[in-house]
């Protein structure tokens, strides 16, 4: 399929092989637009995703098919699929149906954290990163 | 390093390697929190990230370092970079300094699109894409 069809059409043409077999998607909460986590998807994962309507990936470490939720109850379910111009990037929005989208669990309540991204780099040391809890807590 | 120290460590240590040496970084607007586009980094953009403030990327086409908006003056300023929990992906916080973020026009203002997601798929062929503008113009 060439170039414009690609950007501009309307025909849904994953394009897997550039990736490697493997996209990236963006999982942002529709509630608030919060960016909660990003994993890879391969033709199988968005069939299923399509199928199911609940957010599925394939698990790079485990290389496997992996519906979020299946394990922990932290289910994804899908609201809107947005495609990126050269058919190559994915967000999936979603309504989280348990505590969070994280693996990592948050050390004080001991539930799965709302998003992946819970850190900030520091722009002065340019090596360190902060923890978004402690932002919050400085009221800065 | 290891897994806690990854996760819950105050240090930036992403791991490019484990990616291949290119981790995506997803930019979203400091505006509204849209999702305006994906790209790559490796170790050599984000530094130059962090040293100029500008969102920069590797391009997976030319194989060059990219810097958005140099050509097209559509830079986007960085205003916060989120790591995830096992530290490979991105997320750039911007504030876009001109019309878009998008290679791609929209064909009637001729204007760079604000964001690469301007298409949904739709949940029932599973097969079509609609462009947002056009759900805009229907009301729903």
């Amino acid at each position: 399929m060439d170039k414009k069809n690609i950007e501009e059409g309307s025909a849904l043409n994953i394009d897997f092989e550039k990736r490697g077999g493997l996209i990236p998607a963006v999982v942002q909460d529709m509630r608030n637009g919060l960016i909660l986590m990003l994993a890879y998807v391969n033709q199988e994962a968005l069939a299923e995703t399509l199928e199911s309507g609940m957010a599925t990936f394939w698990s790079t470490s485990r290389n496997e098919l992996w519906t979020k939720g299946k394990t922990s109850g932290d289910y994804l379910k899908i609201k809107k699929i947005f495609v990126d111009c050269d058919q190559d990037a994915l967000v999936y929005v979603v309504e989280p149906q348990g505590k969070g989208a994280c693996h990592t669990k948050d050390p004080e309540s001991g539930d799965s954290r709302l998003s992946c991204f819970y850190r900030l780099v520091d722009m002065e040391s340019k090596k360190q990163l902060a923890h978004i809890k402690d932002i919050d807590k400085s009221g800065s």
